[in-house]
C-alpha cells in the first residue's frame, strides 16, 4: 500500500477564539463553571461580549489545533468544518491554510436562508491559567455529510474528530460517514472526548461508539474518563476504558498521561513547565504529538511524550495555537521529525 | 478651574493589528524594509495576508493603545477614531470600552457610497523583536472635523494626536480642529511623529505646528528626531528641538529617554527588561505613563520614568495592549497611580 496523501484529517468545529483574561468574581457574576465549555446563543454571545474586557483573537477550534499543531510539526494534515463567508470565517481559514494545512471545506454563503456566522468561542482566561469557554456555533451547525470529501478521507493515515462535533445535530452523521470511510480503507478512526460536559451531554452515544468499533482511538483527560464510566475513582474508570476501546491516551494534567490498551496500561511523566498561562489547547496539543508518533510508528511511549511535550509548550503562553518552531522543539527533546 | 472630565482624549487611526511572527527572509522575499510602516492599498492587504502566516488579532492604532494604556492605569480617557460597521470594528470598539475609554465616533455606514472597512496592519515580528508593519488605512480615511465632539476636546486636560493622522487627508482637518479647540480652553496639545517614514512625508508640516505653537509637546524616537532634521547627529536633532517645542519627550530603546526643554535637557535612565519579544507600542505605551504623569502633577523625570517603565512591560511580549494590571505595575515601582 502506497503511504496515504496524508498523515491526519480533523473533522471539528471551526472555531475563531476570542481570548480575555478574566478574575474569579467575574466568572461568579456571570455564573460561569470555571474551567467548562458552555453553548450559548447568539443573544448571550453579544451580551457577554459586552461584559468582558479587552480580548485578542485566535484561530481555534479543538481538532484545528490539533491539526494545526501536527502541521508545525512537518506532518501532513487536512481539516474540514464549517466557516461561514465573513470576516471571521477568512481569519480561520488564512490561520489554517498558513501553517500548511489542506482546507477546502465550503464557507457558508452569505445568501442562505438559514446563514450563521462563523463560530466564536468566547474564553476567560482567569489568573490560575484555566480557561472558561463560551461558544456560540453558528455556521458549525451547517457541516454534513456532504462536506465529508471520500477521496480525502481514504487518503488519511488516520482521521480525528472531536466530541464537540456531537453537539451540533447534522454533523453527526458527517461523522459517522467519515468513519465508516476511513475504516473501508483500512484507516484508524480516533476521538476526543472534548471535556467532561460534552461527555455528560452525549455519554450513551460515546460509549455506543466505541463499542461498536466506529472509533478505534480515545484521547481523554482523567476529568472526562471519569465522566464517562460515571464514577470518583480513576482506576475503575481506566479499567472500563480497556474493556470498550482499542487504545485509548488518558491525560493526567501535571502527572503526564496513559497509554490505554486491553494488554496493558502504560505510564508517561509529564513535560516540566515553568509557568502555567493558559491551560487553553494543552488536550489539542497532547493529541497533535501523539497523533504525529503515531503516523510515524513511534512506539505508544514516545506517542505520548511528544503528546506531552506539545502540551507543555502550549500552556505557557496565551492561546491554543502555537507560538514556536514546534519541529525545533521536537528535535531538541530527540524525536525524529 | 475645575478638573476636567477626561486626563487625555486621543485622536488616531483606528486599527486592528493582525500580528504573525516571520524570518527575516520573508521581509526580503516581500520586499518590506524592516522596522518600517508602510501604507497599502485593499489589493496588497489581500496579497500580503495570502502570504503570511498564521496571525492574532488585537485591536491597536498608536493612539489607541496609547489611551487604552493610559486607561490601564486608571486615567480618565477618550478617543475619537473612525471604524466601519464590520467585524473588525466591533472588536476595536469592544476593547477599547472593554477597559474603560469613553468611545462614540459614528462607525462608517455599510451603506456608504465610498464606504471602506476598519482598518488594519498586518504587523510581521521577527526574531529579534522588531516588527515590520504594513497598514490598510480603510475607514481611517473617513475621519473628518464632524467627528471632533467639541464638548470633549474642551473637557480634556490633554489632546494626544498621532502623527500618523495626518496620512489620510480628511484628518489633517480634524486634527487643527482639535488643536484650536484645545487651546481656546487652556488645554494642552502633544503630537507623536509616530515613525522616521511617516516624519520623511510630512517633516515641513509636522515643523509647521511645531513652531506655530499648534502642539505644545512632542513625542519622537531617536530616528524621527534625526529624520525630522534630516541629520545623523542626535544632539543636533536634540538642540533644535529646544528650540521648535516647548516640550518633548525622545526616546532612546536600552539607553531610556530624554525630556527636552528650552530650559534643560533630563535624561532618565530604561527599565530593565527580561527578553525583548515585540517592540511593537513601545513607544505608545511610553507617551501613556508620560502622560498620565503630566495630567497628575508628576514632575518630568517622573513622566519620564513612568512611561518608561509601561514601555518595558509592553515589549515583554507580542502585541501593543498590555497583558497586566498596569496600577499594579506601577505601585509596585512607587508611583502614585
Amino acid at each position: 500500500m502506497t503511504r496515504p496523501r496524508f498523515d491526519v484529517l480533523g473533522i471539528g468545529n471551526a472555531i475563531v477564539d476570542i481570548i480575555a483574561r478574566a478574575e474569579d468574581d467575574f466568572l461568579v457574576r456571570e455564573g460561569l463553571a470555571k474551567g467548562s465549555m458552555r453553548l450559548i446563543d447568539a443573544a448571550e454571545a453579544e451580551r457577554l461580549y459586552d461584559h468582558m474586557g479587552p480580548a485578542k483573537e485566535i484561530s481555534g477550534g479543538s481538532a484545528a489545533n490539533t491539526i494545526a499543531a501536527l502541521a508545525g510539526l512537518g506532518g501532513r494534515a487536512a481539516y474540514f468544518g464549517k466557516v461561514a463567508e465573513d470576516h471571521l470565517g477568512a481569519i480561520f481559514r488564512h490561520d489554517i491554510r498558513a501553517v500548511g494545512v489542506h482546507f477546502d471545506t465550503p464557507a457558508l454563503h452569505t445568501g442562505a436562508a438559514d446563514w450563521a456566522p462563523t463560530a466564536r468561542s468566547m474564553i476567560l482566561v482567569t489568573p490560575d491559567g484555566e480557561r472558561t469557554m463560551n461558544t456560540f456555533l453558528g455556521a458549525c451547525t451547517h457541516l454534513t455529510p456532504d462536506d465529508i470529501d471520500e477521496a480525502i478521507v481514504a487518503d488519511s493515515a488516520a482521521v480525528y474528530l472531536e466530541g464537540y462535533l456531537w453537539d451540533p445535530p447534522a454533523a453527526k452523521e458527517a461523522f459517522r460517514k467519515a468513519s465508516t470511510i476511513a475504516h473501508a480503507h483500512g484507516r484508524r478512526v480516533a476521538l476526543t472526548l472534548s471535556d467532561s460536559f460534552c461527555v455528560d451531554r452525549w455519554r450513551g452515544e460515546f460509549l455506543d461508539l466505541m463499542r461498536a468499533g466506529i472509533v478505534d482511538l480515545v484521547f481523554a483527560n482523567q476529568t472526562e474518563v471519569k465522566a464517562l464510566y460515571e464514577t470518583a475513582d480513576l482506576a475503575a474508570g481506566i479499567e472500563a476504558l480497556r474493556g470498550d476501546v482499542r487504545l485509548a491516551a488518558v491525560t493526567l494534567s501535571d502527572e503526564g498521561s496513559l497509554v490505554v490498551s486491553a494488554e496493558k496500561v502504560t505510564a508517561v511523566p509529564a513535560t516540566k513547565v515553568e509557568a502555567v498561562v493558559d491551560t487553553t489547547g494543552a488536550g489539542d496539543l497532547y493529541a497533535a504529538g501523539f497523533l504525529y508518533g503515531l503516523t510515524h510508528d513511534f512506539d505508544y511511549g514516545a506517542c505520548a511524550e511528544l503528546g506531552g511535550l506539545l502540551a507543555a509548550e502550549i500552556i505557557g503562553h496565551v492561546g491554543a495555537r502555537s507560538q514556536s518552531d514546534l519541529v525545533d522543539l521536537a528535535r531538541q527533546a530527540g524525536f525524529p521529525v
